[in-house]
């Protein structure tokens, strides 16, 4: 099945148009027209080769929303004309313990999960093609029903990994009603998480070092916004805080959120830095009992479950709509932060690729 | 109540014989006549002015068995006679969340915890000395009931600094039998972790970077010891324990032992390096859910469940046994890592001195 994609074909040039092959769809596959792709910050990093183990061409594309177009004998959950998901994985070894509890995402089969692009499939050295691209083939147990309504479709694309990324970490850590939450940064991943927190009851503290948008994160849904760069601003919430969700991967002051959290309080990291932060102050854990951890994305069935949440309570990305045409451009953009709060890719336009 | 004690009289000169005077007791305070005293890595760092704030003259000594000598009015627990306790605490708010729930090392008062030496009053300046000295009286609410039979009280002295800052994140973290339980250096908290932990029926890996201690630390009750400078006997072990206890306050690669925790396992630190320890992988702990999380003590609660556990697995520090006047000799050894594991001063040798 050729489809039409959009690929890096090296780390040096720009995205081009691109034909891939996907599968035949297999007895327990779902075949995928793609409506809509989120450009994630991953997505950038890895077309531009600063990861390594990078292989070219490269399709990237995590965030994907589409219509179910045919499926296997076997498949029994989804049916032609379904609006599904598609996340970070397409596979994972489903014997291992993570697995077996439903956190596919820290897979500790030999190869890990199978990334949605530059993944290598199972049993063989092929690679994954993501979301930039016309259509995709997944297996049903990695695909998501979407229950949100039509016209929000496009706006429900970040959610397979901003949403997760965030919605995970306040799940894990137990957020409950009328806790005291921080996140920090107000980029793709942190809008997300002052939105989930809130509907979740969190009392929201929204943490950014532009006191110009202060006023767009309280209309995210924070109670309370802090300038991270004004010492008196921080001090005053010294030691209040249930939990922190951290979504800064530049190399940052970690010390200044510890403090911040109360005696048994956790801050969770889902960037990860190029240059290390600098190294943590330990007293501020021992003499709190406080904890620095990290987290990534999540497991299938959570990210059903953030997908219902999110429909029951109207939640979906901030974005802003590109033509396919126009990823280089957004790429650029990206990088300047320069977007509310993220693009999505309407994949109608790559019809109109050469 | 004067009493002959040892004092650092400025962090320069060594200590040398000191005199004091103890308040006469309240209605809430428990006299106690000193046996012995263990000695703390802290004791030397404080003595010798390596931490800010130290006051002098100084009394160290916070690892206090003796036997009680007179009781005030509303004392209740305790009676003339009996073999008691006291820890790092002698005092705290009593009002905050952390003192309402019984862990009082966290106190969020305007002081935190009073310090049983180098600590300020409540309610004045007045230092606290602590248990290089032939008596003290103490808060009922502070001190300890003491179950071991007459021969080990003094090696139960190290069970109130040592012995609870292992027990209580052994505790925290909810160590169950059969999980598998790391800790890192063989000193006197690493030897009273691996101790604690077999007692809770752990698989108990001890880490250490001398390949001479294997044999002390299987003695002491470890399955396993693995030489953390050995890269392929640490790689043999990535991925496969709950939770790893990190005695070593000295600066060291962090990296190294994350890597060996499972999905959501924590390593907790308990000592406080001079120098940072190198900035830890983020993504070692993103790719897996860990946490890097610190703890102190314990409250005084969990300090006499941990002395009632030990007297119950007849448990107590490994020590040796020196004279008051003998102390700078022990500091300058306990520098070189020469003592197993624990140096107690017998107070007897105090009556002896000048």
């Amino acid at each position: 099945m050729q489809t039409k994609a959009y690929a890096a074909h090296a780390s040096s040039s720009p995205l081009a148009p691109f034909s891939l092959d996907r599968r035949e769809p297999g007895a327990d596959d779902v075949a995928i027209d793609i409506l809509y792709c989120g450009v994630c910050h991953s997505d950038l990093h890895a077309a531009r080769g600063e990861w390594p183990g990078m292989r070219f061409p490269m399709v990237p594309g995590h965030e994907i929303v589409g219509r179910v177009t045919a499926v296997g004998d076997e498949v029994t959950a989804f049916k032609p004309g379904d609006i599904v998901g598609v996340g970070c994985m397409v596979d994972s070894c489903g014997e291992c313990p993570s697995c077996e509890e439903g956190d596919e995402q820290y897979c500790e089969g030999e190869h890990g999960f199978i990334q949605t692009y530059n993944g290598a499939m199972k049993g063989g050295g092929e690679n994954t093609f993501g979301g930039y691209s016309g259509s995709i083939v997944v297996k049903d147990s990695f695909v998501l029903k979407i229950r949100h309504k039509e016209a929000d479709l496009a706006a429900v694309a970040p959610l397979l990994c901003a949403g997760i990324t965030t919605y995970s970490p306040l799940r894990h850590w137990g957020i409950m009603p009328g806790e005291k939450v921080g996140i920090v940064g107000i980029g793709g991943l942190g809008h997300m998480g002052i939105k989930l927190a809130h509907a979740m009851g969190a009392h929201v503290v929204a943490f950014t070092t532009s006191p110009s948008k202060r006023e767009a994160a309280l209309a995210l849904g924070a109670d309370e916004v802090v300038v991270s760069r004004d010492p008196a601003e921080m001090a005053a919430h010294a030691g209040t805080f249930d939990f922190i969700l951290n979504t800064v991967a530049a190399s940052h002051n970690l010390d200044a959120f510890t403090a911040l959290l109360k005696r048994d309080g956790t801050m969770t990291l889902v960037g990860v830095p190029s240059e290390p932060h600098p190294s943590p102050n330990v007293a501020n854990l021992i003499f709190s009992r406080r904890a620095i951890a990290g987290s990534l994305i999540g497991g299938i069935r959570e990210t059903q479950e953030m997908l219902d949440f999110c429909a029951d309570h109207g939640i979906v990305a901030d974005i802003e709509m590109i033509s396919m045409q126009d990823i280089d451009a957004a790429f650029d953009r990206m990088l300047k932060s320069d977007v509310k709060y993220r693009f999505v890719i309407d994949m109608e336009t790559l019809k109109q690729a050469a």
